[in-house]
């Protein structure tokens, strides 16, 4: 996220937070319905899914708004806005990619270990790469999506154990939940993207996810019937392949990448996906003893790389011909230097439009591949170190029988009997009570 | 739609583009979520209803920009902001309906070639009736509810064969699923009429839509008892009829109804739609060899023609005196000719009006008429060729055994045993080969 | 809702139509999708929860558009406009309340007999507070929450009878589905509380709501772990237990709290509400023979006591100093009186205000905690009376093996059988014939 394109914070006019309590409205969906939901697909581990999924991202809104309000303050108060709630609602979602990661082989206390400390990592690095390099990066492809997914990657390396169970799956209809979970990502992923930008820079950002969103599905249902078993669709595919069009788009969804550059983005971070899952996920787990319960590498990992690739291809070719003035919104640094007439020329056009360092495209472009490199390189080792230190022996950890099981947290119906009912934890508790008083 | 009552694509104000996107969010979820999951209530197609409901739409999603935007060229290109993804998603509507006519009958890449030719010759109709006949139907009843409907009734019909199947049912769970997709549809409805319209229009639209869906739901309960076996509700009518008022009202949803009025249509069309139910899709089914898996016929054949008939009557009776000069945004063709005083006149309280052609009240009325039917035609006949092109043997068919069932398509976890459990899909492909190796 | 804050219906600029429209549609998804899908954590009555919460909230609106609209004619009409749509929404909630109470144990046409009741006395006491008594409660925390809640115990404690059923209580999937509820609720709150509101008013309510949330899930999950048994998670409190922050801040949500404030107002809802689920209620249902199948109590009462009485002290606390002329929009009553000099003053900076009562912060307390006391008496007496008429033998009653059960009201498929299959309702009615037939 580009802070600096906006207009400062205490001058943001009612429109503006009309339009960002929408996008955060969008956003909010996607944390807690989708990624929420998206997770249920495990059978025994529903429950847990939703239920720990809506803990983690309550914890982190709230740690997110001090992290991230550290860096912005005035005054030394942390102003809070619609805007906040957004931005704290966009770093949320970097931890439930890590959650992704190690779904199901982790105690609570573990997680929220993670939490507390990948937050602060996030923060950090958002800042630094927004008020040190200077990148675009509107979708947070890079930020976000980059950031969780190695960081939970290196995480499970660092729990490695042995990770073999029969409930590590799903049944038909936690497949039709975790539906729910993917439609809702798909449908409020362009929001993701255009929350932070404004005017024609949001409609951009809005209408590139959605085409790139668009191919990305259609190719991840072709790519999927190719490699599947009896050229069958999987839901694994299906439920997060189709996904991966978004994050790839993320850094460029505002740059002018026309609606075929997206599509033909959406369709290679499906195509990457796909076979990811297909064949990458269980080479990795096998060789590198990473186990990836999500596949988070496959939605999140390295269709967030490509995003960095492409936004930095496409920054290299941006011309003020091309954008018009825009160019300064999308890329702040390349505005011109405070005190010079080109920066008073180009205020003429858009008032609110920052000093720049006056970089060319190929400087630009340079810097997205570093940030890039640089959130590759704190997320992993931000992740091996949060992850030793979440083998701390007062955090718990789950025994093999418990893995992908909500049974150690909640109070959980009992199996189905043989004879076709269920026995069902009853709604008020006296109930036993009662119950028992009766036998 | 009526696209000459909005001002030229290329000069709508930042504020008409904000408002688009909220409405074409709605839609959006109407269409993924809300058809997508309406369609699960089939025990044994889920993976289907919600995967290829998702499939399908994407495609139309992308091929619908192409053929609406090649009728709205300038300088050759084809334009997309964001009012091109709404109507991209309003158009994709007819082939879910018509999806919904074919359920669990037919292969993927049957329906694949529908979409492509059902779309092609939606985007002609929606063409030609705007600029040639400029008719009012703000919600579409009769550009994609009817046209949707017989299409896919007529393609059901040249499919014709043994449809009895066991698989074509619900279970409890199923059920509860399908409400999902019901409560949706039903909360949005509002956007999906106004969402083309602007200001007052708009406005007029949400509120006559909320009262048609809140009459027509609690009419189709009591219907539903009334007809139904030991005076039950029938779960099919809760997920389908008490939706029918958002259809019957959709052309006539910006016009003076009046709450009342749009209660008493709304009541009207719910009452069609269980009779419907009930009594009519079986003889259709036995009688005509029309088998209509999800009884689009009930939800949006009859109400979208009642809809056409309503709107054709309250265009008889639109005067200036009771609409003033919205008239004309309503009826472009009753806004007076290019260059008289007249227009002048008008142009004076609302300078956007585009010239129209004069026509009267009757003339107007007369026109809607026209509309339906040969939307009636092209989709009638449109049907049956297309139904006749599905049938090509290399676009393959669906045994008797595997219709309604997902397994043909998807790896789907295997039945539940007698003792209890289910065996699962696991969700890392490896997991097999692991199990396999020791065995 | 204070609705003399608001500029008066029939000049509601555009952009507050647009800003109303979003709000309202957030409600709707919290009326319809919340409440409905919250309540089928029962394994037997999902089509009942789902399925009754629909018809009633469709009864329930346009009741309510009458029952509010007779209070606010002008010229002997009742105005329809967006606004309206969303304050009957708003009231549909109080019966929506009240139908969780007393979940499970009344015929439908019970339930309607007391939803005519219930709203006309609703709008009633809403009606009498705003213009009699003049507080501030946006979120609605006394006028819906407080007055539903005890009105629905009181209509459970006279229709009291033995309600021990083994169909009261949840199965693995039933729970999640009631998770769909939950978190839609708790997303759409915000919302909820922010909607009657305007500018900063408004932003201050979301802000507040959504720390208040955040607050209150986090230690409604550590206080559900600390009480429960093996310091296990009860889903019945993450379920609703997390929401109670939403209902504490109902009240003083446009008020200056600070973030901080919000969040201890919501950490104090949710340890009130999961005691009441752990202690209170089976007390209550075994001592003084209320029995509440949604645990209403723990979630709409005492969080909405909690609400009155934090609205009151930060009402005794509210300057002029600290809120600027934004005092009055939050306080209309506290605006000086008509013709006074510091009423032109007021209006130089703020020129919608209305004349006021000029009451001081003290007398500005002491009514807000009338009004709780009054709508809690309110609500009482109609919930006994209203349960009496309830029990008029016409109206129906369900019979101790049918609490809790679909199968009275509907077409239900069969239990599952021994050998693992379910015999299942089958979509087309004429199936049971043509099957019927060919035995």
């Amino acid at each position: 996220m580009v802070f600096s394109s906006a207009k400062p914070r205490g001058t943001r006019p009612i429109r503006r937070q009309i339009n960002s309590k929408r996008m955060f409205q969008d956003v909010h969906v996607m944390m807690f319905i989708g990624f929420g939901f998206l997770m249920t697909f495990l059978k025994r581990y529903g429950y847990s899914s939703v239920g720990i999924n809506f803990l983690l991202a309550a914890i982190c809104i709230q740690w997110n708004t001090l992290c991230q309000g550290f860096f912005h303050m005035h005054d030394g108060k942390i102003e809070v806005e619609i805007f906040s709630l957004l931005n704290a609602d966009l770093g949320t979602a970097a931890v439930l990619i890590s959650f992704g990661a190690v779904l199901g082989k982790t105690t609570p206390l573990q997680l929220i270990v993670m939490l507390l400390i990948e937050t602060a990592l996030f923060a950090t690095n958002e800042w630094m790469t927004i008020h040190i390099f200077h990148v675009a990066d509107i979708g947070a492809s890079m930020f976000v999506h980059v950031f969780g997914a190695y960081f939970g990657l290196m995480v499970s390396f660092v729990l490695k154990r042995d990770h073999r169970s029969p409930k590590e799956g799903a049944v038909y209809h936690s497949d039709v939940f975790a539906m729910i979970g993917t439609i809702f990502l798909w449908l409020f992923w362009p929001s993701f993207n255009a929350s932070p930008g404004i005017g024609d820079q949001q409609h951009r950002a809005v209408i590139n996810t959605y085409y790139s969103l668009a191919a990305c599905c259609v190719t991840a249902f072709a790519v999927s019937a190719l490699v599947s078993k009896e050229n069958k669709w999987d839901m694994v595919h299906i439920q997060n392949s189709t996904l991966a069009g978004g994050v790839a788009i993320g850094t460029a969804a505002d740059m002018m990448v026309h609606p075929f550059g997206a599509m033909i983005v959406g369709a290679t971070a499906a195509t990457i996906s796909v076979l990811g899952y297909r064949y990458l996920t269980p080479r990795i787990s096998k060789s590198l003893g990473i186990h990836d319960t999500c596949g988070v590498h496959n939605l999140h990992g390295m269709p967030g790389i490509l995003a960095g690739i492409v936004g930095s291809i496409v920054a290299a070719s941006a011309t003020l011909d091309e954008y018009s003035y825009n160019l300064y919104r999308i890329f702040p640094a390349r505005a011109p230097l405070d005190g010079t007439e080109d920066l008073l020329g180009v205020r003429n056009h858009l008032p609110d439009i920052e000093p720049g360092l006056n970089r060319s495209a190929s400087e630009q472009a340079a810097y997205q591949i570093v940030v890039l490199l640089v959130t590759l390189a704190i997320s992993i080792v931000g992740g091996l170190l949060t992850g030793l230190i979440m083998r701390i022996s007062f955090f718990g950890s789950v025994s093999k029988e418990h893995l992908f099981d909500d049974e150690p947290y909640w109070e959980v119906p009992e199996e189905e009997l043989s004879h076709g009912h269920q026995e069902s934890r009853t709604y008020q508790p006296h109930k036993r009570e009662v119950a028992d008083s009766r036998m």
